[in-house]
């Protein structure tokens, strides 16, 4: 291990784990990915598995840990309670709850819910929010977090007024590999590319308002049936038209001229990039990784001062 | 088995197979339900299958046997190539093939395929619509065959002239079971009810044009979390959102004010027959095992005249 490492802090979701070591100013002096996600540790014990990725990472026995996502879920370690929107998110840092019971410092930063009559909640997205409002200095706007279930967040004065949650990535991995599509995507589901013409096209059906979002999906396995469209068009037409029904939502709820701070990273920033700019939106985008360990960085400093 | 059996008709789909002995009126003189869809059927052998069900009803090995359905496709027991829109749908009669190769009058009948820029296709529905068709005389209008995968039928001058196909039934059974709402809906995915608040309000949210059907489908999940939405509430308002968006893009598509023919049985019937008048459309009912029945008759009393 690096000496200089201040501390522990973890992004714990329901499949990936990711942990980083910290230095004072908040630079990575060590990193570790791995799939122990609720469900493998749960079975194996949240103490032993953290513990194991600590000492992979040669961390001392003192250092403190701050972990956000669904760990602080009613099936995850220890049930961490959400605070309600409107929030200043600072409220999320005194709201983490320690793990009783064992020698190290460990905290779970709660989540956010959103009740009335369009109730919602999140889980390790107000971290990476956190981390993306103070990089850019965010006080008003939409906030974009793509993923398993993209989060869009509507910032007013500095503060999470509401959000919203869709079910894109989930749907994609479902539709992709379990329903009839899966005869047309195949081991192609990870193919899909903002280049690729079947992209735009999906994108365009569903930004132009067009409701018949279940039957442009059964279009895609005829189209493959009657006019060979191959797996790597279909895997890209799919995620279009599910990007495209996301963000076609999302313009419904929040107007058409909002502007827009993208949270992603990787494959997901590249796709979202290109959606962002064929439905007209203005935007800005931050890096989801360095976002979430800003806000990590952030709880960690002001629960455990230097 | 009954002396009076002159055909044995079944439709084989992917997942079932329901198989009736007719007499020379159509009358049914025996009949038999089952599981054996494609996977099993091909592991064990078509017409091994085929002659084990035929076998516990007692018909004769001279009995011929029309077959509609999945068994006709690529993955089935012989392909029948499909027959184009616009159709007289006699012209999938003609279109049957014969199985080579066994003793017994086995032929299947083809689908129906659309070309163009709204590439389609099906399997089965086809013969149900013919018995639509005929049990009502219809020559013009709209024909919905709702279920795993909902085919709504345009008909014009007698024929079917366009189609469309929305995943709705799919859809359901993958998010109920599959997705993150498994944990909300669990072993209620069985329990949908028409007359449940839920039900209408997730019809009416989507009837009324919107647009984020990905974000309510998360909002299931929220409701359960924030406001303990019990499972039969949360398959309810699933269902009534996935039926809701199925019609909203039909009505999309053919306008508001077409004249439906709705072509279901039992518990779909229910559902539909609730959503379809809260859209405020006209229609007419036809049930739908009585349809397919009435066109396999058709078909195996033109093809082997009694």
């Amino acid at each position: 291990m690096s000496a200089s490492a201040r501390y522990a802090v973890a992004d714990w979701g329901t499949s990936r784990f990711r942990l980083w070591l910290l230095d004072d100013k908040g630079v990575v002096v060590a990193e570790r990915r791995s799939d122990d996600g609720l469900d493998t540790s749960r079975a194996r014990g949240f103490a032993e598995t953290l513990e194991d990725h600590l000492a992979s990472l040669r961390a001392p026995a003192d250092l403190p840990v701050i972990i956000c996502g669904m760990a602080g879920s009613r099936q995850g370690w220890m049930e961490a309670n959400y605070v309600s929107v409107p929030a200043d998110l600072t409220a999320i840092l005194s709201g983490a709850v320690k793990i009783e019971g064992i020698e190290r410092d460990v905290r779970i930063i709660p989540g956010l819910s959103q009740s009335g009559n369009a109730p919602n909640v999140m889980r390790g997205e107000e971290t990476q929010l956190l981390g993306a409002m103070l990089d850019r200095n965010l006080r008003s706007g939409l906030v974009a977090m793509p993923g398993t279930h993209s989060k869009w967040v509507e910032l007013e004065d500095g503060k999470a007024k509401s959000f919203s949650t869709y079910l894109t990535g989930e749907l994609y991995a479902l539709l992709a590999g379990h329903s009839i599509l899966r005869h047309s995507i195949g081991a192609a589901a990870e193919t899909v590319s903002s280049e690729h013409p079947e992209f735009t096209a999906g994108l365009q059906l569903m930004l132009a308002g067009n409701r018949r979002m279940l039957g442009e999906l059964f279009g895609i396995r005829a189209a493959m049936l009657l006019e060979n469209l191959p797996p790597e068009g279909a895997a890209s037409r799919l995620s279009g038209l599910l990007i495209g029904t996301e963000i076609a939502g999302a313009q419904e709820r929040y107007g058409a001229d909002v502007k827009v701070t993208l949270v992603a990273s990787g494959a997901m920033a590249t796709l979202y990039t290109k959606a962002l700019t064929l439905a007209g939106l203005s935007f800005d985008s931050v890096d989801a990784d360095e976002a979430v360990r800003k806000g990590l960085f952030v709880a960690a400093s002001k629960l455990r001062p230097a």
